[in-house]
């Protein structure tokens, strides 16, 4: 297998600023929780929340938007009432037997290939905003260049594993042949998972293969491994919307990836109680998953929790919240309840990349981690509340991630680690750092992070006093100038940018606008 | 019992903007850990790291700088040679079965009084830094203004439970007279257990007996009741001072609370790796604890963790790191191995309230809730790898601790909360915020912040783009404004105000300069 162009490149310029930052970096692997995930409820309140779930889904019903959905469910065994099906407690554990444990998402390239469930945990990029900030810009419509500077980043760090939306919205192309262009950029720029958005049944078709054409894969291998993700949103309370529905026909009759994720805002859309909210979120998320299975048995789903409560004054959704922090726990108590892989996120409602963002990120970090995540999206990047994209919040969160990568990591604990004997080496008012046990470790034994500074207040006082932000402007620049496009064989790419041409010259998909 | 003065005050005043934003705090009360704390290291490896500490304390030995110290040991059945002193494993957990394991911490009043261990946490602010930055003015040298606002602020934050020292060091009080300025205004000020620090015999002699007047109590009563703590430092490696040793003589003999800190860094005056850190840590903290029950047999004493690691190029030290986390969890299994109460931090190195001093901050806090930590010592104000207090974080620290106090609670799971019967009233596609469920509970259901900003950009931006920072300063501000002196007898505070004119008179304690 040819080296990849980027490694060889990485080690040619060793001696450049850029590749020093960038070289602090664990290499790219999956972080795995390894304690025992937080029970926020006990057994007999899970069940509570389940039977509800169950209650809601039998009684109340929810609104499936979609003919070819309703006749489906239909023959399943629902009952269908204009647009509302209502499913038994039996059908609905029914259908969630098929749903895979869990299951490999391919990357573009094998070596990016990812575990999804079990102990693994899986990061994306923040993905959606509409608006983008940083690189000393002020805050702007999202574009395509800063949707692939985000690309790139999201591909140069580490500790992104996969896709999950565009990491902001390239608002400048148009909306028919947007997904062209994105999907493109995505599978050509990064080897890692991508994502496509389910609003319309041609984007699915399209960026599905597009990601075959860059695999290179023939269609039956492509249609038995997972090796892209959409995110299905309820349309909450209780409605699964059209265009989410052909997302989950065209992916899950494919063996693609969907994340279900009913976006339950306590007090809003879902009931002000975090177990009324948790009972709306699972309802949703357990409607959603056995369509999926409808749709094909043993289709790989993810259950998204997605759970906040909003500011009752104003309506605004908070984030990273004690409430937030409780439904990531329980979310993943109620996923490991079905035996399938769980999605949670890196959230904050900050404007900024001040105190408060970064204090709500880690927060609903704790949450996702305890809670047991294995898909964390939005893990880099994300501020005000997801309308906004950050770069320097992208390379700040990079920076805790890999902190929560390495607290995951077991400490060694050996004759060499204890130390006995440098510690009667060193004795009674010694220091350490003279001791051959450290001088062969001190590379090498602590995390080095990229963005924290640790000078002490005289030589930040004179170095102008750079806070955590500014400094992550300069390692966002130095992470883009490093990017190299991953291996790609020249007859895939030429394959690839010519459906592409093609679509585009056909029109792309069908808008209103 | 008389109604708190500030209580009745602060009813007054209910119309104030000052006033809006304390009601917003939960009430005064000790968050309880109800989860299992992390295991970091399996039952096997914890052994290990004991194990390594006793071969430390039999082996190499700890230098103990006081004679009677040394007699006590000596008498107890440790070696002497010199200022050093060797444990056999025996000794050292024969002294340590008559550590109690939780004890009582009287406050000046009894509605402070204190569980310390158990699942309990008492919180405190920062302590004993020597810088002080906020309230509008850069960082400048500690002074008694500052001390005396920090300790009004500690006195107001229902979350602070208790001191552990100085929040700020009063530097214009001159070390003579310091301690009886600075302990008159701690136990003036504010109601909860005071602090003080072992740096000579007669500071300790005379904090004890200002808490004793303060409390209303008789000797017999004091000697009984514990109602003041002292830290107790290392000098790491595997050394206790003089002064150190008379303040546990002082303490312990008279029930008084004793926490045992040693101050490991990883890389310098530790070995540099976790492992290793934690032996020396272990073996020192054994020691001092050991001691204790030397001194008094049943004397109250906390294990301290406070391991962390060091920038290795620059030797400074690092705090919220994945190393640091992780011995965190460790320090707690230890702790609980010797049924002792635990001591942990919410520390950062950042120079400024931005987001590195936050996100550090969090992951500390991950560290000691999950770590099972009862006192968590520097709870609110720590910036600067400690040598700086911030007005700012003190508020921020605020009300992150009020979430981890709110994320500690249970989910109530009832009829009621699972809400089936508001989902079925909404149906799909509705809205809750009008349904009696929503109503009923919309002022009380939902953690309120005090500092975190839900605002959308427009109406931030509009407002100026106010930052964590300062929306900080104005609550801080307003804390110190809505401050009122605890209720005390006439008699007592004559009595109290007395001593300290006597002991000035006297020329208070001997220094060096």
């Amino acid at each position: 297998m040819t080296e990849p162009r980027r490694t060889r490149r990485g080690a040619r310029s060793s001696r450049s600023k850029t590749v020093d930052v960038l070289a602090k970096q664990p290499p790219f692997e999956q972080p795995r929780m390894r304690f025992d995930p937080l029970r926020a409820v006990s057994e007999d309140e899970l069940e509570a929340i389940h039977h509800a779930s169950l209650r809601v889904l039998a009684e109340t019903g929810i609104d499936f938007l979609d003919k070819t959905a309703r006749q489906q469910l239909a023959e399943a065994g629902a009952e269908i009432d204009g647009n509302r099906v209502r499913f038994s407690p039996e059908l609905v554990m029914q259908l969630m037997t098929t749903v895979p444990e869990q299951f490999t998402l391919h990357g573009i390239r094998p070596e990016r290939n990812l575990q999804m469930g079990g102990n693994a945990i899986a990061v994306t990029s923040v993905a959606s905003p509409p608006f983008v900030t940083g690189l000393g810009r002020d805050r702007r419509n999202g574009n395509r260049e800063d949707y692939r500077n985000l690309i790139k980043m999201s591909q140069v760090m580490n500790c992104i594993h996969t896709s999950a939306g565009y990491p902001v919205e390239p608002m400048d192309l148009h909306p028919s042949i947007r997904h062209l262009h994105a999907t493109h950029d995505m599978i050509t720029l990064s080897d890692k998972p991508p994502f496509v958005y389910s609003i319309s049944r041609p984007r699915n078709q399209d960026a599905i293969e597009m990601t075959r054409i860059a695999r290179g894969v023939d269609h039956d291998t492509m249609n038995q491994e997972t090796s892209i993700l959409s995110v299905i949103n309820t349309s909450t309370p209780l409605r699964y919307d059209t265009v989410m529905l052909h997302g989950i026909q065209e992916m899950s009759a494919r063996n693609q990836g969907i994340v279900i994720t009913p976006f339950t805002l306590a007090g809003a859309m879902a009931p002000i109680t975090v177990a009324g909210a948790l009972v709306l979120q699972n309802a949703e998320a357990l409607a959603g998953m056995a369509y999926t299975q409808v749709v094909k048995p043993g289709a790989p789903v993810i259950y998204g929790g997605f759970t906040s409560n909003v500011d009752m004054r104003s309506g605004a959704p908070a984030f990273g919240t004690p409430e937030y922090w409780k439904a990531c726990l329980v979310g993943g108590q109620l996923a490991r309840r079905y035996k399938v892989p769980y999605r949670s996120s890196n959230v904050n409602a900050s404007n900024s990349v001040d105190a408060q963002s970064a204090y709500e990120s880690v927060i609903s970090l704790w949450g996702a981690v305890m809670g047991g995540v294995n898909l964390l999206l939005h893990g880099a990047g994300w501020l005000e509340g997801g309308l906004l994209t950050s770069y320097e919040k992208m390379v700040i969160d990079g920076d805790i991630l890999n902190m929560v990568s390495e607290m995951l990591k077991p400490i060694t604990i050996d004759d060499a680690t204890l130390a006995v004997e440098a510690i009667a080496e060193v004795g009674p008012g010694g220091h350490f750092f003279g001791t051959s046990h450290t001088q062969e470790r001190y590379t090498t034994e602590h995390f080095q992070p990229m963005v924290s500074s640790w000078k002490n207040f005289e030589s930040w006082d004179e170095g102008g006093r750079i806070e955590a932000p500014e400094r992550a402007t300069k390692i966002a620049q130095e992470m883009i100038d490093a990017h190299q496009e991953p291996p790609m064989d020249a007859q895939i790419r030429a394959e690839l940018d010519e459906f592409v041409e093609r679509r585009i010259a056909e029109g792309g998909v069908e808008t209103d606008y």
